[in-house]
């Protein structure tokens, strides 16, 4: 079943060159924002309704020469080929920065301080070695980069000590290896973005059912490197509930795990590499369990009249293992937050009139999702719909779904929208047990509000589960504030550190799905306790002896 | 929620006196094998009907003198109080090997050379940090030490360089230190034995579900410890789908993961804890996922025609999400050995007459179990026996089942029989996927049966599933023969590395949930690879500096 992996002759310059350097995916896409949303801005933020704030024009703006010496360039374009080596400003430009909300602020403001020295796009895993050793000989730091989309500063080209850093970009590995049928199991190169890979599977009949909201420019690799969770993870699972095996190329050699379904074979190294961020060594392919794809996709809306009342449902759903595949619920702020961005469209007054005769009108709005055989989803559905109704649940039908389903990837977009308005969005997330949700849920929101209201830019504060587990809960929140202008980096940086510490004050896992990268470094050793923090050093430095691998990140120094 | 954890004045004298030196569990629960048994011994073994083996009478044999310096003896009885550092005769022997083939063969054959030094039994978890940095300071190994019941000589009191060891019998950490009835989890002290962990979740309405074949004699460490599968884990999920939090003692000091439904805060260090068999610290406490006590357990049989046909019909049930919670099904040489053992009773009359009309007789038996509420119980035994029986299989109702129930933890007391009848009776296990299970068991079994043959032992190789995932199946094997007198740890091994050496080279892994140990040592490098080896002994360098931790298991060195 081993499927061919060759395609010569491809020229190394896979990265679309539509992409906008200074913010999300492509032109064209960007939401209008309608009058209900411009008021909110208006009078909860104390928003300037006129600013515009147009990003820097690329052709004003000077990169740093880059640092690369003479033998360092040599010797990797010898591993990867010269065209594969590229010093271009416009490709230097495109891996500056993950896609975080302060990556942003420094895009749009022109700051290309961060730029790698170079950018290596190899075609063929195989010569990842010699990339690395290369960049371990000339002491040139290596940020792996699957799609670039890291909203944690995790493909930062940071030299953390070393003369130069390049960045490693693996759109090129994108081949689909081998798919076995019988075990349901593929394995992907890491490189393959999520359309292509969706595309390729469903050729074979089968899904991943992997969708974060990143999913159209995120890769496998980057998931797997993230730990990441889609849209419909309570259903299909986190990525780290699908990989079965794994291929890591770390300087001090490759590690290999085959796909077994389990093993009592000692402590889990695939849990190591699967989370490692790059900071390990390059993933350069894994092993995931796939799925046919469904026949059915429904989802729906419901309606609870306060978000404890829906988390109370989602629990009783989930402890009874009734919950739907997307199992998500929108706090009173953010129900109140959507239904002014989405506008007064026919649908919504429709909703709204629905929500007011049945008294949720101020409520919260929760989307469930089914996907399976026709008679799965509807008996999933019956008694889903069952166990909802019975926890003061009010149907809302398929409209809310289906709009949730069309916006589901667009939330980025929106962002950039609001930069250019002036107003600060950005999003944190974390998990806890059911116990402490609510607690954690208060302490959060209530850091957010203190820390920004303190700075004179008082937030909206909203909130969702987006995931729920036996035993608890994923939360993420989206504040919203005025910038301060010119010291927009300080202001995120207060209202993420006190958020920050409120969570790890409370149990609550400093990051669900976004990973650690640069942004929650600081809360590692809270995470995981000091002790932790030096084994992953340990295994840090028998992988990566020279510390090359994506320094600054994950692993405090 | 926190529990009292204080339950003064036990003495510290907790591991019953009653269990077998020299074989498995308690007096008076060993089986009569019926005539159909002893003729399939006498005619495929080639065993003599005649032959009995009394083990050795304890009495009768000299221990080696503890080897324990009085500096360090002294400081260990500083460390856990002079009662609970035992030295006597008893408390050695019974900690002297685990229970494995090879351990009962010397045990019986009165070979107590590998006794500990000396038994340490602390009352209290915090005593165990004074006990290891004793034991660094002095030199002495410490093996970890549960239910004691490791079949991969897990907990062998090897000495491995140190002078002196001595085995850390954690039977008194049985404490319940909090149930969170909300969040469905339950943090318990390592040395809980299956049935008062069960007995104090169920007097909460919970339970763990969770049953290995060694559920009376092992513990919730030992589980974690070995990454553990129950004979319910298709439903309930193995030990480490169980565990969301977890203390480990180390020599370097204490790591602390406490309970969260899921993160992406990097490589997990919990699946590093989960499996490392004490070679990395001591697990104090484990927080576990628990649920419900079912309403209704249900068990039933199905024939299959062939173990092909049945393991594609289990493949079928876990592909489409109807597995039930205990999926188990033995091949054609287990079901008729089973029906050997059994004898004739009425029941089994009855079922071979079914199977007889039904041209099953020399078929497989595969049994079924649902547990949870009673509608769900019947959804999910309809849907699964509409498939069953569209796979081919014919149902013998819940009488096979009720039988399976009955035998569940009995099959080691199968073992001494034999053992006293001059007979091996050893299993091994293993998992890949379903596209490489049939190959896979015929290669093992091929390479049992030729090791065997060559020794002049003809061996009788049966099979079973008994744990199914989406992409893939365990297998696990039985063997019997009779023993070379005199050479019956040559006989082991030939075998034993004939069947592991086929495991490797076809996509096996080394264990599916019997864990590393000392036996599975050798194979650790086709597993994980060189570099995977060289991350483990990274890892355990820093947890574990001296390497006292139960030194010369799960690490080559």
């Amino acid at each position: 079943m081993r499927k061919g992996s060759s395609d010569g002759g491809r020229p190394a310059d896979a990265r679309p060159a539509l992409r906008r350097w200074w913010g999300w995916g492509e032109d064209g896409h960007d939401p209008d924002l309608s009058p209900a949303a411009e008021a909110l801005l208006r009078d909860e933020l104390e928003a300037d309704p006129s600013v515009r704030r147009a990003p820097a024009r690329l052709d004003d703006l000077e990169l740093p020469a880059p640092r690369l010496r003479p033998a360092a360039h040599a010797s990797l374009a010898d591993a990867v080929g010269p065209r594969a080596l590229r010093i271009d400003r416009d490709t230097r430009v495109a891996h500056a920065a993950g896609r975080g909300y302060p990556d942003l602020v420094r895009l749009r403001a022109g700051d290309l301080s961060g730029a790698p020295d170079g950018v290596l796009i190899p075609e063929f895993a195989d010569q990842i070695p010699t990339v690395l050793a290369a960049c371990t000989e000339h002491g040139v730091a290596v940020v792996p980069f699957g799609g670039g989309t890291s909203v944690v500063g995790g493909v930062e080209p940071l030299r953390d000590g070393h003369e130069s850093v390049v960045t490693l970009d693996l759109s090129l590995l994108d081949r689909v290896v081998d798919i076995d049928e019988m075990s349901l199991i593929a394995t992907l190169e890491s490189g393959l973005l999520g359309p292509a890979a969706e595309a390729a599977l469903n050729s074979a009949g089968l899904t991943l059912g992997h969708f974060p909201q990143s999913f159209e420019y995120s890769t496998v690799g980057g998931w797997v490197a993230t730990r990441s969770a889609g849209q419909a993870s309570t259903g299909y699972g986190r990525i780290d509930d699908l990989v079965e095996g794994v291929r890591l190329c770390a300087p001090a050699g490759e590690l290999v795990l085959e796909p077994v379904p389990a093993t009592a074979a000692g402590p889990s190294l695939l849990e190591l590499v699967v989370g490692s961020e790059g900071a390990l060594g390059v993933i350069t392919e894994a092993t995931l369990r796939v799925r046919p794809v469904p026949e059915e996709r429904v989802y729906e809306g419901w309606a609870f009249s306060s978000f404890g009342e829906g988390s109370e449902a989602l629990r009783a759903l989930e402890q009874r293992g009734a919950s739907p595949d997307v199992t998500r619920l929108s706090d009173e702020q953010e129900t109140r937050l959507s239904l002014a961005i989405a506008g007064a469209g026919a649908s919504q007054r429709l909703g709204r009139a629905y929500l007011r005769a049945r008294r949720r009108e101020s409520g919260c709005l929760a989307i469930v999702g089914y996907e399976g055989s026709s008679d799965d989803v509807a008996h999933r559905q019956k008694r889903a719909g069952g166990l909802l109704r019975a926890a003061g649940g009010v149907t809302l039908g398929r409209r809310p779904g289906r709009e949730w389903a069309r916006g589901r990837f667009a939330g980025p977009y929106l962002r950039d929208v609001l930069l250019e308005r002036g107003v600060m969005a950005e999003t944190l997330e974390t998990a806890t047990t059911w116990s402490r949700l609510a607690e954690l849920r208060a302490a959060v929101q209530d850091a957010l509000r203190t820390s920004l209201e303190m700075r004179g830019t008082p937030p909206l504060v909203t909130c969702h589960i987006s995931h729920v587990y036996p035993s608890g809960a994923s939360l993420y929140f989206t504040f919203l504030a005025r910038q301060e202008e010119g010291a927009e980096l300080d202001q995120w940086s207060a209202a993420k550190s006190a958020a920050s510490e409120a969570i790890v004050a409370r149990g609550g896992t400093i990051t669900h799905h976004h990973a650690v990268g640069r942004d929650h470094l600081p809360w590692m050793c809270d995470e995981v306790g000091e002790l932790g923090v030096e084994v992953l050093r340990a295994v840090k430095e028998q992988l990566d002896p020279s510390g090359i691998m994506n320094p600054g990140k994950l692993v405090p120094s």
